[in-house]
């Protein structure tokens, strides 16, 4: 190309090009058009942008620190344990970690000896049916390698060295600290959603003293996180008395759905409620909610020993979870450009229509297709 | 159709159909149409894949297991405990737990009796007034049921039974393990993205055995996950001395942003820092942290009594969150084509300018737009 | 415009427009537009619908609570402890965190005394170079100012406030516990994704109170939560005997991959195991995992001393991830758009090549750009 040819190449490009249409007026397909053109924009206005604020970029990862507090005072008197009574302190197990509250209510306190041996289980009748160093499956000891007769049976058990008492094999009958009922806990969390920089928490900041101390969480009360130990369990869907008397855990799940093109104080937690354990408590090994723990002690000649106790409880796992929104170009363009290759679909579908199934269709392919020599 | 007709049909299968273009030599709208290109084209390159790359799949679900391990030792002269020493064993509390780092410094540590009966609160003008195993509200005890008067007094207090001597409602003026603030702690973290098997870990993997024990956290030493207790207050934007004396939540927050097209030592974690209890200490209940537990010891006579311990200290709870991102055909097929899609739309406005904007519009209509028959 | 023309207005918005295209019977860019637009297809179809699940809705933000109970018993019989017997009580601490199982080995058990007053590193040659009060690097003490010399040498040593006796740096030999191998731990993992309202546990739904007495994991036993520590630890690549010496952390990922569009029954989990601390245990103070806790004791006298425990042990840390995916018709769209804008992409390509690289390309320009005035 020449010099005019450079320049006319350049002068073209400016030229601006545009499709040529043919009208077709056949009002059938112009309306089954219309209504396709107006059902996409429908669901892409109504559906995508207004319900699924499609506008927006949204992100779930959440950063979360929970602070949990129990409140309350119970007073038992068991023939096991005599007079006793229950603050925080001793019921509380361990006294803190984030994303937990516990409560324990010990139900077999036994001080038991020093390992020493004693008779269980597992059948013998020569020392050699008794390997020393054994483990008893399920059990509390190891065989000593002894088997154990009576008088002159040729059957006997085998020694076991064992905590003593050996833990008694029972469920409690009724919880022990019935009251616990009215005991409350104080759930503080604090959130931020890194990618947005956004945080908040859900205690109302306030100036006034008194309010934390008196409000109790309720939808009113929504910045009020003190709950009763009794009605979260029943928000559950538990009885409370039930459920103390087996243990078990109670999920305590905390959803934060914020628009943040909203104001931040429409940003609010949501919680609910629900039972995490196996509820069917009589059927399954799995069913509610205990553990083990020791206090040791030494006595006045130096010797050590340990109350072993069983604590049936009540565990809260708090559980936040959070999901934020925030206009982005990119999700938009996304959703409007899907939208419109849509559009390009439904003129595709209107043309199969117009060029194979109308009356006059060859006609109308004749027209829109031009064919070359 | 016959057997020509399907041949010409599959023929005609591989014809190739070209969309007609008029060309409007209108340099106006060419420039626009160019310009509208040339920005949709500049925004699909330098802001969705330069910038968002927008080319890679991204995830924010993220594995993480955190080891944390406090190292100091202070000394204490208080009339209340007489010398004391204090090392890892005795102020970490619980021993071990992941996400979280905690010293507590006792303020108030009372030998308290076993439960036995003393008087409080209350008003009572009878001993109906003072509910058998009714519990004192925020109190530490429950009623005895007894109304205890002195002399000839009408009026008198209801017994309660709780751990005695009972809590002093006190607040630390200063506090205790001031030294703390050159305590250190080491914090180990091991990060995962499942969606893209890569696994990292924020400690230097070297063979240098020194380098662990001598380095500190800084911009320098990345990987030297050993934190200065006083900085790392400091650096959430606090004071120690003033936060030590009430107690407080130290979040730590690391951040792995990772670009996996990248070699993985481009993939570092990002520290922040910031405090998640209420700052504004005097005005709020949720302001601090503290907590009680106890220790539990038997006397010569096997009695039980526990010595109380109000806990004052600094919790820190490491935060993990995480970001990695890979190549992936899927998103960048989903930009190209809202990109592409978007043109549609330039050359639709285009259009409108061209068919309605124009004075020769009507010209520009009829040449658009074939109409047939 | 007049009432006939609102009205011929009205009715042409009912005109369809359909572009016209040109054929231009070129088999070469016909066949190459078909193999385009099949490329695209299989694409859509086969990997993004299918392998992918383009169709879905997907999200991996999940709540996720967790109980861990370790069960087993055993023996040890060594010359500092003498004979003990250890059970869940005695070596899980602290008793119990969600998503944590932990049991630990006491290497080294010591009774030390209430802080006295001893002698130590550094060296010194008069009081001043022992600043009262300052801590020991790295040590167990703090200086209380004095300096002790032996007789008439002119160097001495600081002395120091410490425990005593002062704490051996020494590392175990052998695990404590060999027989630990054989303990079981029960994991029960309760999920739900909140955004589908699902929600699922790892532990089989059974009526046969037996089968979790009996059952250990296994691909077969993929409900039955119970694992054998030997077992988990080989499975993460290592000795449970060389590992138990030195402490260590073990991952254990569970994964919830889930389809929602088929039946609950076909959402299983995955479990990875892996080994969190540095491998390279010799090398590295970040190696293996122990820490230090204190068990406190009162003499006939009320004096407070201590236990200190340097327990070795292995932490299993249960990590749970998940992803969900339910069909939703926003991705679906924003999939099909962007492939039949990809389509158009292909168009483009296509006329590249036909009006540009043809030989007979001036003539397809011609008729494809119709040239107004």
């Amino acid at each position: 190309m020449g010099q005019v040819g450079w320049k006319g190449l350049c002068l073209s490009l400016f030229d601006y090009k545009t499709e040529k249409y043919v009208i077709a007026k056949n009002k059938k397909v112009g309306i089954l058009y219309r209504v396709v053109q107006l059902s996409i924009l429908a669901y892409l206005v109504g559906w995508v942008f207004v319900v699924k604020k499609g506008y927006q970029d949204s992100d779930t990862s959440i950063q979360s620190s929970v602070i949990t507090k129990l409140k309350g005072v119970a007073f038992t008197n068991t023939s096991e344990l005599g007079e006793r009574l229950w603050d925080v302190a001793d019921y509380v197990i361990p006294p803190q970690v984030s994303h937990h509250a516990f409560y324990h209510m010990p139900y077999l306190l036994q001080s038991s000896a020093l390992q020493s041996t004693g008779i269980r289980d597992a059948l013998c009748s020569k020392n050699r049916d008794c390997p020393a160093g054994e483990a008893v499956i399920a059990g509390n000891g190891v065989k000593t390698g002894r088997c154990l007769k009576v008088g002159s049976n040729t059957n006997g058990t085998c020694e076991i060295l064992a905590w003593c008492p050996v833990e008694k094999k029972s469920k409690p009958k009724k919880p022990l600290l019935a009251t616990a009922e009215n005991f409350t806990v104080y759930i503080k969390n604090s959130i931020r959603f890194p990618k947005f920089k956004f945080s908040k928490t859900n205690v109302l900041n306030t100036d006034n003293d008194s309010y934390l101390k008196h409000c109790h969480y309720s939808a009113q009360h929504l910045y009020c996180p003190i709950f009763h130990l009794g009605k979260l369990v029943s928000w559950a869907g538990n009885n409370f008395q039930d459920m103390a008397s087996e243990g078990g855990v109670i999920g305590i799940q905390i959803e934060w759905d914020c628009d943040l093109d909203k104001a931040a104080s429409e940003c609010n937690p949501h919680y609910s409620f629900s039972r995490l354990d196996n509820k069917f408590a009589e059927k399954s090994i799995s069913s509610g909610y205990n553990f083990r723990f020791a206090k040791y002690y030494r006595d006045a000649e130096g010797v050590e020993y340990r109350t072993l106790i069983k604590a049936y409880g009540i565990r809260f796992d708090v559980m936040v979870n959070g999901k934020a929104g925030k206009f982005n170009i990119i999700p938009t363009i996304i959703n409007v450009g899907s939208g419109l290759a849509l559009m390009g679909a439904g003129a595709f579908f209107c043309d199969v229509v117009l060029l194979y199934l109308m009356k006059k269709s060859n006609f109308y392919r004749g027209k829109k297709y031009e064919e070359v020599k």
